[in-house]
């Protein structure tokens, strides 16, 4: 899948009702997601991000997973992504007729332990089985590269590193990576810097930025990654995805602030901004609190 | 003051005491003013605007300017700067030795109606007689030039009508001038094309940006600020300056943000970063409610 790189046209991921949810304190009714997703299904999103085949246990948010990919009307311009964990929730995902697999590992061992509690080679065996089984069903296949920026349990990462797991990962026939700043400690310069590293190295790889606003710099971060070429981006509506603990604090850059900006800059994200504020308002509803989105409050330029 | 305008040297310019302080509700008190300038003079910046000279009736925040200025212990490293709005005005600064007036004057009509209650070619007449009083008392005179990038009441500003009025205050001899993003419309490709040209334009003249973050791209901008060689920039501890009473609304940049992040792109902002973190946690204490500054709570890039 070769692709013009430098285009205009920009690919908005939405993945608030799996990244921006999972952290939420109270149960999101199954209705409430289908409800928000089948919204969201018009404004325009390149992708989905609908929720996480993972153990019920693990996440009880997103223990309705199923019924969820069951309840959705489906817009056919729009690709509906599940989180793999494991073959067992790959089974799943297939019965529930997702689109495509988003797998996830770290880059640093020390989060990889922590977050999947594995070693990152084990993960990776376990991601091969996964994406043998999403190959035999036709089914493209993302893998999520966390903390490709730098780790609060390990500090900084190595690019050559987040490059290393990138080719191998390539070297499985993956469609594409996401490189994720899921700790919030991105800066413009090494964004801009392993962009163009990675892009010249997986010229045919979909190559997707997945920003955490968490020190601010989330949408800082996106200028150097477009100026760099990268056209694809997840970004969670109203800046939902932090931790609800914490007043104020924002997790995934906000949908509607990210399309808003871009299109000011003279780039195509084909959105529509209106139904995205419209989304958002309603979230604030959903989960009962301010969300992070300053757009919300303050309204788009002119 | 011809400058080297490459070198990865940044002048970071405080303004919460006046930005920041304004538009709060109830009166903070002359000696935590000065206790927080004296703390913020021991942190590095190139200059402190510690208030404005301003009617007491308009804005009774700052009421106290004199007394501030008679209060505070001066690092002579930092420029001790104060906003003037007339001859009047200018008279109470030269007494209170301030190091350096700042002006102000919309680009839009409509803005400088509004909030100066005149017509931009009156306001430009005012500021000529403060001009010549500087001059002859040998201070240095800044010109902030709100709604450089858009006007909530008039829409687009034209790039042509900000340089029009840089021109006509800096054939008066002015040292600087401020690109005001007051109202939060500014876009990372307009600031880096007007940067760009004013630049251009005048090559002798401090340029300096001002940003607000009303719609979450205050860092975005400074990006492309810096990309186009802009080495000075506005800031308020905490993000303080927006609207109290809209929660979570985040006012000018945050400067411990802007710090933060320009250090970790390899900039040298010579800033004392756990000294800001630190003010701006007794900043929390003084307004009485959680500021936006996200970096407070997450904390710096290990």
């Amino acid at each position: 899948m070769n692709r013009l790189p430098q285009t205009n046209r920009i690919h908005v991921a939405e993945v608030v009702t799996r990244d921006g949810f999972q952290s939420e304190p109270q149960f999101i009714p199954t209705e409430d997601k289908i409800a928000l997703i089948d919204l969201m299904s018009t404004a325009g999103y390149a992708a989905i991000e609908v929720t996480s085949f993972t153990s019920p246990r693990a996440i009880p948010m997103l223990a309705d997973a199923g019924a969820v990919f069951a309840g959705i009307t489906r817009n056919p311009a729009v690709e509906y992504i599940a989180l793999i964990p494991n073959a067992r929730g790959a089974e799943r995902a297939l019965q529930a007729r997702v689109d495509a697999f988003n797998l996830v590992m770290s880059i640093s061992e020390a989060h990889n332990q922590a977050n999947l509690r594995m070693g990152r080679e084990q993960s990776f065996g376990q991601l091969q089985e996964v994406i043998r089984l999403a190959e035999a069903n036709k089914v493209p296949v993302n893998v999520s590269l966390s903390t490709s920026f730098g780790c609060s349990l390990a500090g900084a990462i190595a690019p050559d590193d987040v490059l290393h797991w990138a080719r191998r990962f390539a070297d499985l026939g993956v469609r594409g990576i996401s490189l994720c700043d899921t700790t919030g400690m991105a800066n413009p310069v090494a964004v801009g810097a392993l962009c163009q590293r990675a892009r010249k190295a997986f010229p045919t790889l979909q190559i997707t930025l997945h920003f955490h606003n968490t020190r601010g710099m989330g949408l800082a971060n996106v200028v150097t990654a477009v100026q760099a070429g990268i056209r694809r981006f997840d970004a969670s509506l109203g800046g939902l995805g932090g931790c609800p603990y914490a007043p104020g604090a924002t997790g995934n850059i906000c949908t509607e602030e990210l399309v808003h900006m871009l299109d000011l800059m003279g780039y195509d994200t084909g959105m529509n901004l209106e139904l995205l504020l419209q989304g958002s308002a309603q979230l604030e509803h959903l989960v009962g609190r301010t969300i992070p989105s300053q757009l919300l409050r303050a309204g788009p330029v002119l």
